[in-house]
C-alpha cells in the first residue's frame, strides 16, 4: 500500500460532519477502491467544542481556513464552509497557489468566481473536484464531463434545488399555501430560516450556471441567468396545473442554439406522466440531451450529509487514483463564450391565470388581446359564477414568443376587469 | 498537442460504424477534451465492400481480429463483434496480452470471463473500457464505479433490455398480444430475427451480472442470475396491472443481504407512479442504492448506434486522458466471491392470474391453499360470471416467502377447476 492522502477539511457542519463519518465508516473499502488509505490529518473550524459525533483525536486544528491550506500534513484541502467570497475563497486560492488539489461542495463560489479559479487550478497543474456542488449525490458532474465527453449537449434541464421541491410537493399533496408550508419545512430544518437562496431561485441559478460550464464547455456565467422563484406560485395553480395534467417544478434549463446559450430557473409546468413529473420531495433531477447518447437523466438526493459526502468523497478516490478533468471539461483558455439568450427569446407554451370581475366581455376583451399579438389559445377554464365578484380565468396557450406574450399581458393587465397582475407559468413537454 | 492516440476497431456493423461517424463528427471536440487528437488507424472486418458511409481511406484492413491487436500503428483496440467466444475473445486477449487497452461493447463476454480478463488486464497493467457494454447511452458504469466509490452499494435493480420494453410498452399502449408486437419489433429492427437473447432475459442477465460485479465488487457470477423472459406476459396480465396501478417491466434485480448476493431478471410489476413506470419504449433505467448517497437512478436510451457510440468513445476519451480504474472498482484479486442467494429465498409481494371454472367452491379451494402456506391474499378480481366455463381471477399477496407461494401454487395447480398452469409476476414498490 502506498502512502496515504492526507485530507484537510475545512467547515465542519452537517456535511462536514458526514464526510468525516463517511471516511471513518468506509475506511477499507476506500483503501481498496483507491490502492491507498484516506486519512483526515487536519480540520478548520469556528467552534472546536461542539459534539459533532465524530472522533478527531489525533487531527490537527487550524482556526483560519487559509492555514489548513499551508498545514504540510495536508495533500489536499476539502472546503465546505460555504458562501462565494472569503474565507472559502481564500482558502480555495491558497490551496491551488500551494499546488494543492481542492474538492468543494460550493455552487455560489464556483458560480462567482469558476472561470478565474479552474485557470488558476490549470496554471498549477492541480484540480477543483465540486461534484457535491450539484444536485448532491447524483454523480452529474461526472455524468456530464466524462461520461457523455464523446456529445455536444443541447440542452440540460432539471430540478436542481430540493428545498423548492419538497415545498411544491407538500403544497400539491396538502393543497396548503406556500407560506403555511414553508414554515413547516423551516420547522423540519428543509428551509432555512432565511430561505430566500432557495425559494428565490438562487441557489438553483448558481448550480445551473455551474453545470452549464460543465455541459457546453462554456465559462461560467451565472449573471446571465434569469432567475424566478417559486414565492408566487400559489395552491390554486397548483390545483390547475394537476387539472390540465400537469405538475409545476422549479426547473432550471440551459439550452445551445444558433444564438448563443439559454439560462433561465423558473416554476415550471411538466406533464404528470414524465419523468421530471415523478421526482418529488428533496430528490432533484437533471436531463441531459446529447447529440450522440440523446436524452440521459439523472436522478437522486440533492442534499443531505450522507448525499453530499458521498460526493464529497468520491472526488477524493478520483484524486487518490491520479482521475483527473479540466474543471468544465476543456483546459480554461479554451472555455468558450458564448452570447447570453434573453429569456424573451425562449419560445414555448403558456399557462395563464387572471383573477377577473365577472361580468360579460371580460373574456373577449382578453382573447382579443392573446389575438393581437397572435398568441394562439390552446385551453381555457373557467369554473362557477360570481356576477359582479372576483373569478379566477385559466388558460394555455400554443407555442408562441414570450415577448409576444409580454405585450399581451401588457395590455391584459390594462383591462378594468383584470384585478390582479397576471400570473404566467412556462409550460415545457420535455 | 501530444501524439495522437490511434485506435483499432474491430467490428463495423451498427455499432462500429456509428463509432466511426462519431469520431469524424466531433473530430475537434474530442481533441479538445482529450488534449490529443483521436484517431482510427486500423479496422478488422469481414466484409470489405459493405457501404458504411464512412471514409476508411488511410486506414489498415485486418481480416483477422487478433491481429488489428498486434498492428503496431494501434495503441487502443475497440471490440465490437460481440458474443461470448472468439474472435471477440481472442481480440481482447490478444490485445491485454500486447498490453494494449481494450474498448468493448460485449456483455456476453464479459459476463462470461469478466473475472479472468480482469486479472488478465491487471497484470499487464492495462484497461478494458465497457461502458457500452450496459445500457448503451448511460454512464451507468462510470457512475457505480467512480461517481458512487463511496457508497457499499445495497440494491441495484432496473430496465436492461430495451427490446423487451419496447414490445412491454407497446402491448399496452395497444392492447395487443406478445406474438404480435414482437413481429412488428422484428419488421421495425427492433428486435433480432432470432429474439431469443433478448425476450427470454439471456441479454439483461448478461448485464446485469456485469454491473453486480461493478456495483458489490464481487466476480461476475452469470450462472448464478435467475433468468426469466417475457413470452408468458399476456395482454390479460398487462391489462390487470394497469388496472391494479402497475406497470410491467422486464426487471434486473441484484441486492446484497447478509445471506449473500441475489441476481434476478424477471418480469416485475412497478408502480405506475414510479420511476421506473414511466419509463417506456426502448429506453433503460438503472437505480442503485447507495449506503450513503442513497438511491440514484440513471435513464437514457439502452441501444442504438449513437447512444452506443457515445459510450464507447467516453471509454476511449478516458484512456486518452489517462484516467484508469480496476473494471471492476477493486484489484481483481480482491473481487469478492458471496453466496448466490437463490430466488425461492425471495421475500415479497405477488401477482397470481388463474384460469378457473366458474362454479362454487373454487375461490375457497384457492384460498385454502394460499392460506395453509401462511400467504395472505391483498386483493382480488373476478368479472363477469360464465357458468361452467374458464374465468380469469385475479390476486394479489401481502409479502411472503417465494418457497411458500411455491407451494401454494403446486396445490392450487392440482386443483380440477384450474385450467391452466397458474400465471405469477412478483410485484416490486421501490
Amino acid at each position: 500500500m502506498t502512502r496515504p492522502l492526507r485530507i484537510g477539511i475545512a467547515g465542519l457542519g452537517t456535511v462536514g460532519a458526514g464526510v468525516l463519518r463517511l471516511l471513518d465508516t468506509q475506511r477499507d473499502l476506500l483503501a481498496e477502491r483507491c490502492g491507498r488509505p484516506l486519512v483526515v490529518t487536519a480540520v478548520a473550524a469556528r467552534d472546536r467544542t461542539r459534539d459533532r459525533d465524530v472522533d478527531l483525536s489525533g487531527v490537527a486544528w487550524h482556526a483560519s481556513a487559509p492555514a489548513l491550506a499551508l498545514d504540510p500534513a495536508v495533500d489536499v484541502v476539502v472546503e465546505l464552509i460555504g458562501g462565494s467570497d472569503d474565507p472559502a475563497k481564500a482558502l480555495v486560492e491558497a490551496a491551488i497557489a500551494a499546488g494543492k488539489p481542492v474538492v468543494t461542495a460550493n455552487k455560489a463560489l464556483l458560480a462567482r468566481h469558476g472561470a478565474a479559479l479552474a485557470a488558476a487550478a490549470e496554471a498549477k497543474g492541480t484540480a477543483i473536484g465540486f461534484e457535491a456542488a450539484v444536485a448532491g449525490g447524483i454523480p452529474i458532474v461526472k455524468g456530464l464531463r466524462e461520461g457523455l465527453a464523446a456529445n455536444r449537449v443541447r440542452e440540460i434541464h432539471g430540478i436542481l434545488n430540493g428545498t423548492c421541491n419538497y415545498i411544491l410537493t407538500e403544497m400539491r399533496t396538502t393543497g396548503r399555501d406556500f407560506v403555511d408550508v414553508l414554515a413547516e419545512a423551516q420547522a423540519l430544518g428543509y428551509a432555512e430560516a432565511d430561505p430566500t437562496f432557495d425559494v428565490d431561485g438562487i441557489d438553483a441559478a448558481h448550480k445551473l450556471a455551474v453545470l452549464t460550464a460543465v455541459a457546453f464547455g462554456v465559462e461560467v456565467d451565472f449573471a446571465s441567468v434569469h432567475v424566478e422563484g417559486i414565492r408566487h406560485v400559489s395552491a390554486l395553480d397548483i390545483a390547475y396545473a394537476d387539472e390540465l395534467g400537469f405538475r409545476i417544478k422549479l426547473l432550471a434549463v440551459a439550452r445551445r442554439s444558433g444564438r448563443g446559450i439559454e439560462q433561465r430557473v423558473h416554476p415550471c409546468m411538466v406533464p404528470i406522466g414524465s419523468l421530471l413529473g415523478t421526482v418529488d420531495g428533496v430528490f432533484n433531477a437533471v436531463v441531459a440531451d446529447g447529440d450522440f447518447a440523446d436524452k440521459v437523466a439523472f436522478v437522486g438526493r440533492g442534499a443531505g450529509a450522507g448525499p453530499t459526502a458521498s460526493a464529497v468523497v468520491a472526488d477524493l478516490v478520483d484524486i487518490a487514483c491520479g482521475r483527473t478533468a479540466p474543471l468544465f471539461g476543456v483546459p480554461a483558455a479554451r472555455l468558450a463564450r458564448p452570447e447570453p439568450v434573453p429569456i424573451a427569446a425562449r419560445r414555448g407554451r403558456y399557462y395563464l391565470r387572471l383573477m377577473v370581475l365577472d361580468r360579460p366581455g371580460v373574456i373577449a376583451d382578453v382573447a382579443a388581446a392573446l389575438r393581437d399579438q397572435m398568441v394562439s389559445m390552446e385551453s381555457f377554464l373557467q369554473r362557477g359564477r360570481s356576477p359582479g365578484e372576483a373569478v379566477p380565468v385559466v388558460l394555455t396557450t400554443h407555442e408562441t414568443d414570450e415577448a409576444a406574450l409580454r405585450r399581451a399581458l401588457d395590455a391584459i393587465r390594462a383591462l378594468d376587469a383584470v384585478l390582479e397582475p397576471p400570473r404566467t407559468i412556462r409550460i415545457e413537454d420535455f
